[in-house]
């Protein structure tokens, strides 16, 4: 989390609305992505400059412009002068630090999110932040990294399959959101599948390296919780604002959103409750161990050492020890030994713990 | 719970709306089941087809559709069609894991909640979506198993007991949520009885088995809250809506089904709080009898392990050590291991070891 | 708790306003006692046929009817009639696992709240649901046992002490709520000393019969809490509500009652908090213990086993072993014993051990 | 806290209203304090009967009555007559278990806190309740032990310094309760210092008796907050009544007093945050010191058990033992020994048990 | 934090409004700093007496006086009459202790927070209130010590960098608070880095040294907290006052300021999620470090204690031992040894001991 701040020294020097990137620079080229369509045409091209956007734009009704990569701050201010976004807005863009939030402006609506993956090999979350501007005949969004969880509407729209052929850009901003936030149940089932492996291990093979995977969980639990706690409201305010860019038949939709929201906030608690009691539960996991471990320590210990101290009185060197002499000392002796061993066994059994 | 969402890295893929069955596909045939009644006859049959319901609902003046199975979604399609049931609706029917919740169209009433059973035997919850639409004369339910809780109000209906028979289809709406609702008393009943058996079994006899019983339990309260605190606002939503559907002389009723999540909510968060202390309860325990183990290692071990060390010395076959030819040594030796042992016995009884 | 529930399994099979009684039959008889005053006379008898309550409620113009005993439905079922009480008020009233409520019906006033008394040989809460319908000139009570904790009252009553006799019903039916929750401040100093208790013990002699004591009284206070919470909005709906049976100079007595709602909630709350850190402060004292038995036996461990090493050395019988022979070997030997033994208690006391 | 309710028991039976000093008598006299002042005037007397009160009253523009000791009733019942004050405000006054709460009738304004002091030798929270009434140009003051912390205010009235001598009697009023909420922040300052040095302790030095003293502050913590919390709601209560009584140019000095009760309940709030975590570090410091101990012991007993059982091979008496008569068997023996202890040194040390 | 309350049994004895320092004289002599500029002109001198400010004040737009050092209450007051500052606000300035907030006068506006920093040799946070006069055309900020996080915005000023330079004083206003809330991510960046170092070592080295900078950065969080929290309710009292003052143009910033702060207050509350369970982590970390010395010494004792006593048996001395006079006898002990010791190790080994 620290390391993503890191350049918030180089930052805080500079004045509000300044345009700094505050995130790794992902080292590739910026990559600008146009889908166009309506309901009869449907164009997907990677294009080199901003100004080819505009051909496309004319042709269909509704037009996608995709940005990967936020380093090139130039492009940015472009594509601000072009649709008169706010430098703040701009500014929001390239924090990669955002909350969640929904912004309205007279000519467009502003919404960030973090765009959530779940990396099965590392088991880790990958975050991105996702930035959307609503236009009004255009989506424009932008990534910090290349690849992302968009395919599936990427595919629809180009397989003309659901509403979003026939609707303007609003459902095709609504349509986005609703892929990201589709796919942090996906996020979830996998880190559900982790924390119930974490369980069952913690329950019967508490080794230590189980420690580390929960601490990483709870974290990832606490990153998805920042991502999703605040979008409640965001969607809410979507909801609320009746900004004339956003038609009425997209309000069910948003609502839709809504619980869906509500669901993950749900599941996401859940999670941080069952992984809550995970470290209590090793732990007593390990105190049964250490139990069993100390009391076959005390009964081993608690038999031998007195029967020890019994052989080591006659081997004391005395010549007077009248015993030595006697012809039944040797199995008696053995005998006695048996005797309080059993006796050992019976107590020990008795406070269970044979 | 994880399993339960397994279908959603195939769902991300398709648009809103799209009808896909979220849930084990409960591998039976779909089962149509017609309750037709009024004050003065009852039906009861299993039908083939859909278009056998027709004849009922005209004869008598409350229909109750029950479909056991989810996994016919032309079935699903057909029912939406015929009663305008809105495409996200059925979305929502097909996909068991919504959070309970009412909404509101002009020509229907939408219910969903969980039907919660104890499996006394598999000591665990087993939980089921159950759709509710409420139209004017009908009441549509959509189960994903064979088998449910609704019994004791089919017996109700068909012996002609309480008020049911004589009211309209709101009245039987209720009346199924209320049987549901009813048997999480039940359920809670089940649970309150494990947990006062783990609770005493944590006390007395705390074997480590008790933590996976006490992590299933836990889980079980935590399936039980996440079904049951979003009913609290829903049943509110009934009441508020005022929907043209629902007459004001069932309200009384909904506030008495209101009453009843408030004290399941209750008992559930007390469930929950006596939980949450049970694992400490546990380990104290299990402390108790590490403690009791270690204070029998130590007096037998520090009372044997210096008289053995006096033994030792009169084992050791130096030419020159005067007290072997005494001839009082022995005796003399023994006398000082019993006064030493007396002397630690009479240490670790002040110290309230014994 | 899960007890009083068991005949929900029964209940549940019946249609909503079914009088069942869930709850143990307290054995006896039904018992009716009727209280009827004025400013100027006081009558008190135990009646053996509601008929008789008319007589008293003519002459007096205020007449207390108190029931004990509710597995009598049909003499429920007589006075409902009687009074025109609605069935679901009396299904709450036979429910005694009601959360406190008031309701309001035009022609009478309900509130059911718990009694809670301290049994201070068990050392545990006795707790009964106490039902109140306030009618215009009169208060009709159900309890589910006999005895009660409202003979301060009825001697006030018959002593013409305080104001109660110059009012009217309202002010009776005021007058029993505050009685019963004036009791609960009994309750929480009984339970306040027995935390004392406890804690005095956690501190200075940790024994494990502790912990139960302990889990006792949290779900007692978990009891007390169920009772109390809900108590603050229901007196506070008797405030707002303005219902014309209660008389507006009874409202700052209801004020006077919220306020020791309030002070009850927040002594319950600081108990929870007290108790809440009473196991960690058990298991700190215990492990105080436990690390005070590993000292002991680490020293004597530590000190005596390379002793009996070295006396092991020496009681081996190698043929060739030089200092056998020597003269002083054995002084030396038990003099390097000494050193040894001695260092080694330095080394503790440095470490703080002794 | 449960000894101050011990004659709750007594107090149960009365009507309410009824005047009973719930609380320890204090055995010493009731005595009466009479401050009147004006801009130019100042008097300060103890007087001997209420009577005295009024040549003061028609001689200066403010009177302030202090009333130390509670246990005469028939004094408070003269004050109440002589005043018009509530029963029940009487009431409230000599039942000392008082949540803090502002009452306003038409006559006068009623307020009660706690008065806390922190007293450093027996590093233990007395409080006291205070009640305040203010009438147009009086205030009357209950405490209900002699001595309290108003002296600083006594000492700016006789000095005429600050505002208060130009101002009427809510100013007085006002200047009461500042002065003892002001000495909350002496409370806790010291309650700080504590909570500093118990820190110190539990991480330097985690003695048992560690866990009495902490218990104690977290006792007084709750106290305290008791004491606080509600009289954020009443302050405000007061600035927003607007009772003829409180002068507007008051306001503002109340609303400073609302900061301060803020500040209060955020320090208590880091308090508890702090000593909360502090039985844990004081459980990890005996852990740490555990785990040291058991080190300890561990090597030793590691190192010299397996040895022992050398010797005491070579310590049997078999007539067919080769190596005893090998000249170099004794010290190859040794050697062995030396060997082994080596070995282990070098695994502990890997292990950094050294 | 109880330090720097330290003069607050003097301050007590005082009316309110009296000008004191509560805090620690910081030794060096007052520094008042003038700052003048417009869009044309820039200004920086270090004056020596306030009456050289008018001259600034006339010749450019906006002043910021800027003054550092609290002890000389004779300059607070000059100031104060000048331009007709509350004596509340004046005592505000002087009392470090205070809680953020915004005060709202016909003439000004009053607004104090913390500026802190991360010491990042101590480990520790250092703060410091800041005090913000808005007047007309001028800012004047009270600072305790030298030395500040504002240069940022000095240089911005001077080299005319951003907005800054055209806009008025309530500008100026805004971007000190900008500038010193934007060092909190500063701070919170070095305390992640140090949480993150703190977590890492609680799994892998888990040393005692660990648990006081634990209780440090909890320390510090409390503090972050404390002073962050109270800014999200000033910083919307600054947008919903509407003071004539602040200019419509910058609510704008001032929103993006609220969001800053809702960014800060979500990582504070992470960081204080991670930090509470590393005691846990830390605990765990331990008891798997004892879990394995535990082990080390079960086995050794558990194989040698047993052989012991068998070489302890043929070490009697005993006449009668038929054993002893046979050939095979010794080789035929050391196999029973070797047996015993080899099931032992199976023995642990099926255990998951080894």
């Amino acid at each position: 989390m620290a390391k993503k701040n890191s350049s918030y020294k180089k930052k805080v020097a500079l004045p509000p609305g300044s345009l700094v990137h505050v995130g790794k620079a992902s080292g590739t080229e910026v990559r600008l992505t146009v889908i166009a369509y309506d309901a009869s045409q449907y164009y997907h091209t990677v294009i080199q400059d901003l100004s080819e956007v505009d051909a496309y734009a004319q042709r269909a009704a509704v037009t996608w412009l995709n940005i990967e990569g936020l380093h090139d701050t130039r492009l940015l201010e472009a594509i601000g002068n072009k649709h008169s976004i706010h430098p703040l807005t701009l500014e929001d863009i390239l924090n990669t630090n955002q909350r969640p939030k929904a912004d309205f402006f007279d000519e467009y609506v502003y919404f960030v999110l973090k765009m959530i993956r779940y990396d099965n090999v590392r088991k880790a979350l990958d975050t991105e932040q996702i930035s959307l501007v609503l236009l009004p005949n255009m989506v424009i969004t932008f990534q910090e990294h290349p690849g992302d969880v968009l395919d599936p509407l990427r595919q629809r729209l180009e397989k003309a399959k659901g509403r979003v052929r026939h609707e303007s850009a609003d459902f095709l901003f609504y349509s986005i959101i609703d892929v990201i936030i589709d796919h942090y149940f996906v996020c979830l089932e996998d880190m559900g599948e982790e924390i119930e492996g974490l369980e069952a291990q913690a329950l019967e093979n508490p080794v230590p390296g189980l420690v580390p995977s929960l601490q990483h969980i709870k974290r990832d639990l606490l990153i998805m919780r920042k991502g999703v706690w605040p979008l409640r409201e965001q969607i809410t305010a979507l909801l609320r604002e009746e900004h004339p860019i956003i038609q009425a038949s997209t309000a069910i939709y948003l609502r839709d959103l809504y619980d869906h929201t509500i669901a993950i906030i749900d599941t996401v608690e859940s999670f941080r409750d069952m992984t809550f009691g995970l470290l209590d539960v090793y732990l007593s996991s390990l105190s049964n161990r250490m139990n069993e471990v100390m009391k076959v320590l005390t009964i081993i210990a608690t038999i031998f050492i007195p029967l020890t101290f019994i052989a080591g009185i006659y081997g004391m060197n005395f010549q007077h020890m009248p015993e030595l002499g006697m012809k039944w000392a040797y199995p008696v002796t053995l005998g006695v030994c048996a005797v309080i061993a059993g006796a050992m066994l019976v107590f020990f059994r008795r406070k269970h713990w044979l």
